[in-house]
């Protein structure tokens, strides 16, 4: 079992068209053969100092700290991940403000030409939801419009090399750049009570596409599989709840 | 004194081309008649239950507190600004955790077309500095790179009208936008104390000249004024130390 | 109207034997003019550029914001309390991480023999709820362990006073005394989200019955009648959904 | 290398009379093979997009990045502790707010007979620093001292255990226990960052000389062997600075 979990560190799910989200570590370890829900009941059970008295009062004793919205005890899980993605994803990850972030820098180093974020996919407005969309547009009239995005941010790279090559500072000249589209990578430390707040938000349906595919990839592919109780009682009282 | 504290309630500041900054709020209210200096030295005071023994007094206890980095006194000085400025200013300013933000959301309206960061000076890579900038870009050679962001700003608007005329969202059709550039109206609420870790860091030699700019205004135009022995202090222990 | 808010700054509401909550501060301030629920309602309407469309339309906004969980609107009214209360209720208050806090130092000053809390009414443990209480002792029973309580606080004091007198430093003394009945000033300034969040936690039925009485307080008398659309959002969405 | 730090998970270090703190985990684990100053080299060097080029360039690297307070690398380096102290301690540490906190609970159970602090040695009231102490009462009568404040323990013990017996909620009746001497086990959960902060100000020469000694601990058994370059850079730069 622990083996499982040990293959999840460095495992890197493709996202979008060049995007990935990457598990970069956990506390706890599975090199430790402690499991994420196990660190959880540990802490909570210091309340009463009280030991583990097996799985089903374990499943239970979490079920119950997740119902009554007890949640510091999921605070001792601690993820990292390494994600890459466009900046209308990263705009909004960072108003999140209980993670620890370090992104790539456009101050420090000039962004290459091939990191743009491309879509194939146009959604329609939806009409009834004002900040979301809702169908898609025919895929002749896509691609099309996808050609005119390509070739707009050619021409805004090329701007950009020049204004370089000018001399201007990397800090003024992405102006030139499709800004939204750009992919940036960063790290993203958050422990499990927080994230699963952020899931909450960035699964929901109203969450833009994009953000959304990212937030489901780190559940199903990561955090489910490290705190699977916890998941199943997030999933029961707070995300359908 | 606290009349001329009330005409900085509303004043709007203008910053880059075409951004402000104006001061929305702040605790306790000039109306009041405290001033926040005093707020500080109150909830200080409570520390040892002593009464504010003058000015002198009050003075020495913000140094005090402010040389031995006591700095929860200055939690209790609050402070909402309503901003207006280019999304590579922002793109730095939501990294700090510690305010509270609410922004515009380019999924919920049309972004205007008449709502872009046009520089008219622009800075050269810093050698030394690789996160930084060093001197101008000549006039003329400057003059002609901002025509061209000026039409390339256009062309990726009308990309955007056309995209959105197609039906698509607003959050997606956002791409063709130089992102970068896009003016952001935010509400930031945030205490003195974090406050003055923003403004240490982003007044700062090394910080982007166009937050800069925001950073400064701020604290010359609004903060010093508020909380003068306060800032006083910060200059002298931490800004200068 | 907002002569009714100010008479709210400045009220004290006397807590338990000698303990109090006084509202020292609240942004927006009454004396501005403008309701928190206005301010609430302006910070939200800048994610889409609006103005307010009248009360009607802002209660509908408010209660949107609260049922989606847009928390960060509730961020910019932000209140101070000056609070009077034994340790054991400051024992629970301070573990809420998200609120400023100044407290009265036993390491400062010496502690007075006279500020302790001493309850007349004892309570019964709850034998279904392992952290509660259900029922009251009898009163004669109740009034005899009182009074040995009394004196043991008298005993408790009296051997502080001597150490003290010996010259023992405050910080060490203070090990005689009866340290969860000692009563702390503190200032507390928190913003209305964090503040429901505190709410709802320690207003519940399972909440020891002394900080209740301070939650229950801090709603009732202030947080309701300063912003009363958000509160009858929050009671219908939160508190009881 | 990483054997040894394997050994520094779950050593248990003894502090005061029955007190200790043991290190429960740490991201990133030794048994990863992981350093500490590696994984803040890495969050850092995603700035720019650079690979590790050598431990000389790393501890450059660290020392940049403490000198000029970037302090979000060191944020993705997260301890557990497992603390056992009396609540003197405990109260002023868990005032830092960027930590996760479980502690056991008075509510929950009966707080045992033989659990409280009890100093062999006085420290005397600091003339000079209202909050401190300075030198040591005598030996005898430093001990004569200790035997009251035990007799008084155990008074107070006895009262307490005398009003459970009548059936008084656990929660109420502790009001007779000498409350800043109970010890309480709890579990903490910090990243590096802030857990620096909690040092500078928890070992510095002002702090009560019982937290002091738990910090000193925390930094002189765990954090340094764990992050000794950046220990090395914090002492340079902070502590020293």
């Amino acid at each position: 079992m622990s083996d499982d979990l040990s293959s999840l560190i460095g495992k890197r799910i493709p996202m979008l068209d060049r995007g990935y989200v990457e598990l970069q570590d956990v506390m706890p370890h599975p090199a430790t053969g402690i499991r994420a829900d196990a660190a959880i009941v540990a802490s909570a059970r210091v309340s009463f100092m009280g030991e583990s008295k097996g799985e089903e009062a374990d499943r239970k004793l979490i079920h119950y700290l997740m119902k009554h919205r007890h949640t510091t005890p999921f605070e001792h899980v601690v993820f990292t991940f390494r994600v890459h993605a466009p900046l209308v994803v990263w705009w909004q990850w960072v108003r999140h403000r209980s993670a620890s972030y370090n992104l790539m820098s456009g101050r420090y180093i000039e962004l290459p030409e091939d990191e743009y974020y491309t879509p194939t996919v146009w959604r329609k407005q939806s009409p009834s939801n004002k900040q979301g969309s809702l169908g898609e547009l025919e895929s002749e009239a896509g691609a099309a419009l996808t050609q005119e995005l390509i070739a707009h941010y050619e021409r805004g790279h090329a701007l950009y090399k020049q204004a370089l090559a000018q001399g201007v500072a990397r800090e003024q000249a992405r102006l030139f750049l499709s800004g939204f589209a750009v992919y940036y990578t960063g790290y993203i430390t958050q422990n499990l009570h927080n994230m699963l707040h952020f899931l909450k938000l960035r699964m929901a349906d109203d969450a833009q596409h994009e953000i959304r595919l990212y937030a489901e990839a780190i559940y199903r592919e990561f955090v489910k599989y490290i705190a699977p109780i916890a998941c199943e009682a997030w999933e029961q009282y707070i995300l359908m709840g």
